[in-house]
C-alpha cells in the first residue's frame, strides 16, 4: 500500500476564458451556444445529477492567453455550455479510502465485511471511502434480479444503502457506494448511491454504459440482457469536493469524463470490475488518460479477485492525480488502500499545462446534452 | 526493434446505427442534426483538409444492437455529423517505417540524413513512411524564421519537401514528412505535408494546438510567440488507408482524434518531439489511449533526443494497435522502426468491444465544426 503526499498549494479558481463572441460561426452551431456566459462574480449550474448542493458560487476571470492564441480559437467554446472552474472545495487536502472487497455469495456478510473495511478505512483517516461495483453480491446477469433492492423504498428493502447511510452519519464521512443492483418498478439498474455526512444519500447513479462485450476465447457478457441502462451523467456536490460518478465501463468513454470536468468535477469515481483480458490491458490506462485529459483526480475501487467467481475481476483499485501519475494502487486481494488527495494541484496542473484553455472551440465542441437543455 | 505479426482477417466495413431520429430532443441540438442520413450504398465525403481524394464509396448497414439498448440511446448522434466507417482500405496489411532522426544545424546534412532513412525503410519493406516533427532544423521558437520554407512555391523554396516529393515518387511511398517550418505570406507554421506514391503533396496540416506550456524548473516553451496555428484538422486518403494528421501537442486534445476517428480514419500519424518532462510522463499514455478510445491505429514519430539540443526530444517513436496494445517501440537514439499495420483488426476490435455503437448520443455529442459547416 502506498501513500501519495503532495505538497501544499493554496487553492484558487483557474481562470475561464472571457468571451468575445464572434458571429462569424455558422447557424446552426450558433444556435447551440448562449449568446453570453457570466464574466464576473455569478451563481453556476451543475445539473443533471440528483444531488442536493446544485448552487455553488464561482468566481470567474479572464484569461490570460498568449498574444497569437486568439479568441477566435474559442477556447470557451469547445463545450457546450461552457465548462465551469471547479468549485472552491470545503476541504483542499484529505485521504481517500479504495475498499477493494470480495463478494461472495453471503449477501449479509458482505454488508458486514464492507462495514467494518469503511470502519477500519475511516481509523485510518479517510473522509471519502469508495466501494467496488456490486460489492455485495456475485454478479452475473443471469441473477442480478435474485439480489436486486429497492432503493427508494429504502430500509428493509435495501440493507445494502441502509447500511452505509448509518455508517456515513455515525462515521460523519463520505461515502461512494460502489454500486448494487437496483429494483426500480420492473426495471433492474446498475446502481451507485453516494452519502454525505449527515446519512443522507446524495445522489444516485445508475450505470449508463452497459457491459456488452465479446471476445471470444477471452470474455463475453452482455449486461444489458438483464440490466436497464441509466439515463443521467451525475454530478455531486460532497463533503470532499465536487464527484463525477461512473460505474466501470463508463470510463471507456471519454465524453463522460469530459462532460464532469466541464461541470466542475474535482474528481472522478469509478467503481468498477475489469476482467482478466480488459483489466491488464486497459483498466489502468483508461483511468490515467481520463486523469491526465481533463486535469483532475480518478479513484477506482475494483472488486477484489474469487478465483472461484464466475467472473473474475482483475482487482488493481486506483488513485491517479491530475497528471495521470498513479499515486496508488494495489493487486488483486483484499486491500484497503488509503492515500492523499490535494485539490490544490489541479490548479497547478492546469498552469502548468493549460489544455483547457488552448482547446479550439472554433473546429470541434462536446455537448452536455442534458445541462445544455436545462439552461 | 519489436515486429508485430497480426493474424489476417477478411476486412469489411463496419456497421453503422440506422438512424431512428426522435423528434422529442430540444430544439437547439435538433438543429444541428441533419434529419436524415445515408443507409445504403452512398457517397460520404470527408472534410476539411487539403486532400486530393475526398470522395470514397462506402457501404452502410443496420447496427445489431442488443435488445436493450434501444435506438433512443442514439448513438450514430454521439458524433455530428454521424461518423462514417472507415472505407476499404487500398492494401489492409502492409508495413510502417517510423524514422527517428537527430536534428543538426546542418540543414542539408539534415535533409540528405532522412532521404537515406527514407530509401533503407523502404528498402526494409515499408509502404508508409514517417519522420519526426522538425527534422529539418534545430527547433527553438527563436530560431524558426531563419529556417522557413515556402512549402506552396516550392523547389529551391523549399528543399525539404523537395526531396520527400522526389524519394515518394521514385519509390513509390507514402510519406508523412514530419514537419517543417513553414512561411506563408507573413505567417510561420508547423506543418506536415505527406506525399503521395506519385510524389505529389495530397496534404498539409498546420499544427492546430501550439505547444505552449510552462512546468517552472523542468520545461517552459511558448511555441505560439514565434508560430500561427493551424486552422484546419487533416485527413488524407493515401494508398495506404485513410490517415488522421496531428503533430506533437495536438495528440493531447482527445476531440481531435475523436473526429478523425469519425471521419473514418484508419490511422492517426503524430509526428512529435515530446521532452524529458513530458515524454516520461504521457507520451505512451496518449498513444495508447487515443488508440482504444478510437479503436484505430496511432503512429509517433519523435526526434531521436541530441544531449546539446537546447530542446532534449524524449525519442521513443511507437506504434500502437486499436486496443491500445505497444506494436513496436524504441528508445531515444537514432532508429528506424519497422512494423505491420493490419487494418482487419479495426473491424475485429470494434466487433469485440463495440464503443461507437454504445456512445450515448442522446447524453452528449462531439461536434465536428468544419465537416458540419461543410453539409
Amino acid at each position: 500500500m502506498k501513500a501519495a503526499i503532495s505538497s501544499l498549494i493554496s487553492f484558487r479558481n483557474f481562470d475561464l476564458h472571457e468571451p468575445s463572441l464572434s458571429r462569424s460561426i455558422f447557424r446552426q452551431l450558433s444556435l447551440l451556444l448562449p449568446s453570453q456566459f457570466p464574466v464576473i462574480s455569478t451563481d453556476a449550474k451543475v445539473y443533471g445529477a440528483n444531488f442536493t448542493n446544485l448552487h455553488q458560487k464561482f468566481r470567474f476571470h479572464s484569461i490570460k492567453t498568449s498574444p497569437i492564441m486568439a479568441s477566435s480559437f474559442n477556447p470557451e467554446r469547445a463545450t457546450s455550455p461552457p465548462a465551469v472552474p471547479p468549485p472552491v472545495p470545503p476541504v483542499t487536502k484529505f485521504k481517500i479510502g479504495l475498499c477493494q472487497l470480495m463478494a461472495t455469495p453471503d449477501k449479509q456478510r458482505n454488508i458486514e465485511h464492507a462495514r467494518k473495511a469503511i470502519e477500519e478505512a475511516v481509523g485510518k483517516g479517510a473522509k471519502l471511502v469508495v466501494l467496488p461495483e456490486i460489492w455485495n453480491v456475485p454478479y452475473s446477469p443471469d441473477s442480478v434480479s435474485l439480489y436486486a433492492e429497492d432503493i427508494e423504498a429504502g430500509g428493509e428493502a435495501s440493507p445494502s444503502t441502509a447500511m452505509l447511510s448509518e455508517v456515513s452519519r455515525r462515521l460523519k464521512v463520505t461515502i461512494v457506494g460502489g454500486s448494487i443492483v437496483e429494483r426500480s418498478g420492473d426495471k433492474i439498474y446498475n446502481t451507485c448511491c453516494v452519502f454525505g455526512t449527515d446519512g443522507n444519500m446524495k445522489a444516485k447513479h445508475r450505470k449508463i454504459h452497459l457491459f456488452d462485450i465479446d471476445i471470444p476465447g477471452k470474455i463475453t457478457f452482455i449486461e444489458s440482457k438483464a440490466v436497464a441502462a441509466g439515463q443521467t451523467p451525475t454530478v455531486v456536490d460532497t463533503e470532499v469536493g465536487r464527484i463525477g460518478i461512473g460505474i466501470c465501463y463508463d470510463i471507456r468513454f471519454p465524453e463522460l469524463a469530459m462532460i464532469y470536468a466541464a461541470r466542475g468535477a474535482h474528481l472522478i469515481c469509478c467503481p468498477g470490475a475489469f476482467n482478466m483480458t480488459t483489466g491488464p490491458l486497459h483498466w489502468e490506462l483508461l483511468q490515467r488518460a481520463r486523469a491526465v485529459d481533463n486535469l483532475l483526480y480518478v479513484a477506482t475501487c475494483s472488486r477484489a479477485r474469487g478465483v472461484d467467481d464466475s467472473y473474475v475481476a482483475w482487482g488493481h483499485s486506483t488513485l491517479v492525480g491530475p497528471f495521470g501519475e498513479v499515486l496508488a494502487t494495489t493487486e488483486h486481494d483484499e486491500a484497503i488502500i488509503i492515500s492523499e488527495i490535494d485539490y490544490s494541484l489541479i490548479e497547478l496542473r492546469r498552469t502548468n499545462l493549460p489544455l483547457l484553455k488552448q482547446k479550439r472551440g472554433d473546429l470541434y465542441q462536446l455537448v452536455d446534452v442534458q445541462r445544455l437543455k436545462s439552461e
